[in-house]
């Protein structure tokens, strides 16, 4: 069996990043998205081990001192990191890892692994931008020109990336996603693994009923 | 706008090649089958420029002469090539093109050009190869024996290429196909020169609203 691939999926908030990845998970078979550990409370209708593993600071803090996170890292306060054995347990097992994370998690991962693919999700326009990350309505201009800021930040990282995918109409920008996770699949180092036994029979059996 | 890709297409004979090729091209914008220029003579049905170029021997061997030719190859006493300047008109104006050529054009087209992204093709099994290559059920043994050589060869090489894709199910080997072109489009690369005014305009009018 070879091994998973390891995909960074990042985006600039408000790029529909998350809807993404869930459905390309939801729809395509040997992926899964890594679930992180964070030390934020419960929201409703969150549940641990789904949405995030709930932690405490303390059992957080012992984790990064054992050096159990492949990338981690603070928003607000709030600690996110994720499991460096959780990740190489699945892509041994021949399963693709998806990780949702901005850019410095990106880096932090590829220093520590540096085989992996590197997806990043932009939204159409400016405008679609803008809409996106004000369409609650309710938030004061600070919180948004904090968001604005945070998503120019992440988006001056593009070329850090493989693959670049542009959100204007979802199931394209899905396909473009399924694209790129199907066509690493038939990379000759995977393929090369994965049919071996096929090209060894066309080979060696062709010769035998070659010679009759 | 940014060059087209040139896609090299081998596969032993009988595993589809032609088909999949001809699909993918009338199904994908952008992309466009190389016509050779052969000596042999033209078949019923067959049409001058657009099945091959049809020359004389003689137009042929001053081609050469002129180092006109991306790869060559003489097969059963015929001459085919593929023209260099045709391809890179393509690929200049941004149309990826497909060779449908053996590994040994494909070596050839590599030496001069070395961007290629090679694609193998093999049958699903050797049965199915055994069946595709005789069925038309009026060949002597010797002629398949030749048949069965020939494939097995071309098979021996299907470590000099990018991809591997395995034609059992058409429909499934024709969407693996668009998935390696269609991923190939999305490569930053790429996608730097077709997004870059995307990226000015998401980075600088961020900016702007954002310190209003």
């Amino acid at each position: 069996m070879e091994k998973g691939t390891l995909y960074i999926v990042s985006a600039p908030s408000g790029a529909g990043k998350t809807s993404l990845v869930r459905e390309l998970v939801r729809t395509t078979p040997h992926i899964a998205v890594s679930v992180s550990h964070t030390t934020r409370p419960m929201r409703k209708g969150e549940k641990d081990g789904a949405d995030y593993h709930f932690v405490s600071v303390d059992s957080f803090q012992q984790m990064i001192g054992r050096n159990l996170f492949l990338e981690q890292a603070e928003v607000f306060g709030h600690f996110y990191g994720t499991s460096q054995a959780w990740v190489e347990e699945k892509l041994e097992e021949g399963t693709d890892v998806v990780l949702e994370i901005d850019w410095q998690g990106g880096q932090q991962v590829r220093r520590r692994m540096p085989d992996t693919v590197g997806v990043f999700i932009l939204p159409p326009s400016q405008e679609a931008l803008y809409s996106r990350l004000t369409e609650r309505g309710q938030d004061g201009s600070a919180v948004i020109a904090q968001r604005m800021a945070k998503a120019v930040s992440e988006i001056s990282h593009y070329g850090e990336f493989d693959y670049l995918v542009i959100n204007d109409v979802f199931e394209k920008a899905l396909d473009d996603l399924k694209a790129v996770v199907r066509s690493r699949r038939l990379g000759l180092a995977f393929q090369k693994v994965q049919c071996q036994k096929l090209v060894e029979n066309l080979l060696n059996q062709t010769v035998v009923r070659n010679s009759r």
